[in-house]
């Protein structure tokens, strides 16, 4: 058996997230239909380096999945493109050992999350930015971004009524933070060893706020504390953000 | 009265370009329905910069419009964007002198072109770039592009078959024309007094089959000379385009 790990970018405006879901249009499902229909018979990946959820883009989504048959790397690449919406492509198919797997072998990643920040609108980031017309602080957000780097228990920012099984550990840690500015763009990127669910658009979400003048950069560092989700700002929307890098 | 210059940005994918047309959606007919929505009676503007085709963007359209109302320029730059759809927004609103005409007060023009160039699609730049798999030399298409800049006759590079108003001048002056590669983004920038129907599509057609290698460099300067449009390769793809800036 090949082990096949390939890289896919994806524009998530349209479907309702990575994972399979009965009655939903997802990327998973897509790309097991791509496999499905380029080797002709029933195809399911092995494993993913995480689920996205509804709205959420990637430049560089990892999955794997095995396979018993010759083509070369390309030819697979080039088939899947050929079988996938124009909404999703593969950008790299490679071998790899029978250890890997997409999602146990990851070591870290990257979010990068998108705010479009001035008086009017933008029809080119409507789609991958959330506007805030307010003038944000950028040193502001720079320092409440520090308070997150390093080994934190991260339960004030991690979705509510989630399964038992990841309430357990909600320590992550997080390895860089930056916040930058170029126009009326701030990307906000953040690496660490993994994410609980809507944990970097939790604080984001609250980033916000600090920017807008509505939280004090200390307050944040009490909040992480706290370990109460109620304490921290509303969730920001999904279709900002997107998974720039696995690495393992 | 007064004058009222707009600074407008579009996403064109969903308009049969900018200028009125009978049963289709344009973006002087969206924006004209906006300004009639704001002032609460029939509005029209009085110029645009130009025309842009079905399908092509813009980062910076200039228009002006007369009106005898004393609104802010906040006030219409917000009310207006409320109006619009996501597509279209405007960027600026400026009070000028009576004598500004978007069309023939403006000096020059930039626009740019995006070509993707990799084996794999990009599902970001699917609507603003044509993806060409095939690797481009860089160096040659900078050496073809230095054959447009000046005072030319580009009577090769205009849409056939257009109103004989446009066919009796065919001279046209380019300030600048620049080819850079940011990883698999290759981005053609042009700047001129001004442009023949199809100009900029027809020059860039050309350069990617001397990129491709079908046509060498030194071929350009012939074809140019030849005023001969059935000489030329074939029109680049509108989505590729954007008209990037006026200057007045």
């Amino acid at each position: 058996m090949r082990n096949i790990k390939l890289t896919l970018e994806y524009d998530g405006t349209d479907f309702s997230g990575f994972q399979l879901q009965p009655k939903r249009v997802t990327i998973q499902e897509t790309l097991e239909g791509a496999l499905s229909k380029l080797f002709n018979k029933p195809m399911k990946i092995k494993s993913a380096s995480g689920r996205t959820d509804a709205g959420v883009h990637a430049k560089c989504q990892v999955v794997n999945f095995e396979i018993d048959r010759t083509e070369t790397l390309w030819q697979i690449q080039k088939g899947l493109n050929a079988h996938l919406p124009h909404s999703i492509a593969v950008k790299k198919a490679e071998e790899v050992n029978s250890k890997f797997h997409a999602r146990f072998s990851a070591k870290r990643k990257t979010y990068e999350y998108l705010v479009w920040n001035d008086p009017a609108r933008s029809p080119f980031y409507e789609k991958y930015a959330v506007h805030v017309m307010s003038p944000l602080s950028l040193a502001k957000m720079r320092k409440a971004a520090k308070v997150f780097v390093g080994k934190h228990d991260f339960r004030s920012f991690c979705a509510t009524g989630k399964p038992a099984e990841q309430k357990k550990d909600t320590v992550r840690h997080i390895y860089q933070f930056t916040v930058k500015m170029e126009g009326p763009l701030v990307k906000f990127q953040i690496t660490g060893n993994g994410f609980l669910h809507y944990m970097v658009r939790n604080i984001v979400g609250m980033l916000i706020e600090v920017g807008r003048g509505k939280i004090l950069p200390e307050e944040v560092s009490r909040i992480l504390k706290s370990r109460d989700r109620r304490k921290a700002p509303a969730t920001a929307p999904a279709k900002a953000l997107t998974l720039m890098e696995v690495i393992y």
